[in-house]
């Protein structure tokens, strides 16, 4: 394989074979630590991808273990100096590198003030790692690309498995146990990617929506598009983007929507419906014939796969996408233009 | 007056003047529940432009009462029928309606766990004002224009209200007192921008940044003009912006840029900077003589405003930039494409 990107996408079924296995007596260790500490809430400190992985903790951990997770804003402790108050919180702190300045902060000032403190890294023996009460690492290995891929869905998958770790019906531990055939099925249904993505070679805007729980996909994709293909789009919620933006969409734009089975796939295949009405250039992420059929591309996601998991599935024909699209663009797809690989945001 | 957004923009001096006189003692009582309630974190649910009142918050109550604040997912409790524990969280129901169903589902699922309840609206008779415990209403008079203009401002008035009364020092009840002429003082300021706003008429996309306090007001100028004009946008905060979506910014990209004197500055003009050696459109919203000179445009906000009250004004030129530019486009800006005043997610 010629690019890192390529090679750390090809990684993931293995990397999260690893996490799922490796990593839940550590998950064990901190879910008991928060069972103790009986949080009233959950802060994310976190930037981008790594945030997108908080945005789908948000519903995960809502849904499946009743706690409500909240964002941090980590300039309110840096640039304003203020410590809100997050003595009763669990402040949960993710950054591929370990070494991102803000969240670090954000972790201190709770630290200090009696919240439980964690984190996730892909570096052991970074800042972030060693200055919470408790770490769990990715183990995925080395990320070398600038745009991150597998250390995005260990994210997801970190943050699923301490919450297998809290929930009582096994329900998720099941579920990750077969995540790893999941993501070799998705790749195998993404080999036709590379054949006709050029279609979009000349693409200069477009939306990614999704909704629930790819609330975060569609985040996710949309900052791969971006960052690896110089490209101004936008990221929407269902909900948000029925009312009103979807004014924008004229014939022929593109809007990759990702929809698989679940509770919000009638929402979903309803806002599909609406886009094919203006002409809208429809590229579908899912398992579902409905909404497949809308779509004058799909990206297929494996049958059967519980909702819930769906993220760590649907954003890699997203990855995929993307660098095959940069490289059709003729960009450099493992050091784009104006990212650097660990970003200290003071 | 022409259209209602024109008149309703300039009823914005008048109308937060009743909000922050006769809205006081209302603030006072509910702030006098929340310190009785004694919240470990406080939860805002809304969607759209309210979302943004929430996203100010944010930072506003976080440095100013320390109280740690997040963004709802209405989703969860509706699509998931899922209700995360919230009984030690104060949960404020934003909506200019007073009808958005997934918030008022929200505030009824906090509510029944116990949490402390308070929702603003601007119909005192609405489902969500008379469903919380307590009721800021707006004042500001009825709202006709489909796109928010001095409700949102409200919005943002109302939330600071609440913030002063839980305050000690008196600071930001003698910032309030002198908002509405702030708010006179911005509109004279704006004057100009309809005489040059046309240089924009054919501009497809585009950017808007901004940090901290502002980053609500960066979200709200592009949803005003998404709504408005029906143009492909994106909205960053400066440190998420300039590690990687800036690639994205060729010769002639516009982005306006929201750095008002305060603490966010000095990283706002380094951002206009990388800005300009890129050859961006810097469209600059400020009262700062440095920010202004990287500017192709200016729009200029009034001298001496603290930070924390300054996204009640810097809001202001871009609503007016917005509908201009819709004039200027041709497109019905009482009544846009696609969206509807009411919105009722479910």
């Amino acid at each position: 394989m010629t690019y890192h990107i390529e090679r750390e996408i090809a990684e993931q079924p293995e990397a999260l074979r690893r996490l799922v296995h490796e990593g839940m007596p550590k998950a064990e260790q901190i879910a008991a630590a928060i069972r103790a500490f009986d949080p009233a809430f959950v802060l994310i400190a976190a930037r981008g991808t790594s945030d997108n992985a908080g945005r789908y903790a948000q519903y995960l951990w809502g849904v499946h273990i009743r706690l409500s997770v909240g964002l941090a804003t980590p300039s309110v402790h840096t640039l304003y100096e203020a410590a809100p108050n997050l003595s009763r919180a669990l402040v949960i702190g993710i950054s591929q590198s370990g070494k991102a300045e803000d969240v670090r902060r954000v972790l201190d000032d709770a630290r200090k003030q009696g919240a439980l403190t964690v984190s996730i890294t892909n570096d052991p023996d970074s800042p972030l790692a060693t200055g919470a009460h408790h770490h769990l690492p990715l183990m995925v290995g080395p990320e070398v690309s600038v745009a991150a891929t597998k250390t995005y869905t260990g994210q997801l998958a970190a943050m699923a498995l301490i919450a297998a770790a809290l929930e009582q019906t096994g329900e998720l531990r099941q579920g990750l146990l077969k995540l790893p055939e999941y993501v070799a099925e998705t790749l195998r249904l993404s080999e036709d990617i590379p054949h006709w993505c050029e279609r979009y070679r000349y693409m200069e805007r477009f939306v990614t929506t999704g909704r629930g729980y790819n609330y975060a996909t569609a985040f996710e994709i949309s900052l791969k598009i971006k960052e690896l293909c110089y490209l101004a789009g936008a990221e929407y919620s269902e909900a948000d983007f029925r009312h009103g933006p979807i004014a924008m969409v004229a014939k022929g734009f593109p809007v990759i929507t990702i929809a698989p089975e679940g509770k919000t796939l009638p929402n979903m295949v309803s806002l599909l419906e609406k886009l094919k009405e203006r002409g809208a250039e429809n590229i579908v992420i899912s398992n579902n014939a409905e909404a497949a059929a809308l779509g004058e591309k799909v990206m297929r996601l494996p049958a059967g796969i519980p909702e819930w998991l769906s993220p760590l599935v649907a954003v890699i024909p997203g990855q995929i996408f993307a660098y095959r699209l940069a490289l059709a663009k003729g960009h450099s797809v493992d050091q784009p233009e104006g990212l650097r690989k660990v970003t200290i945001t003071q």
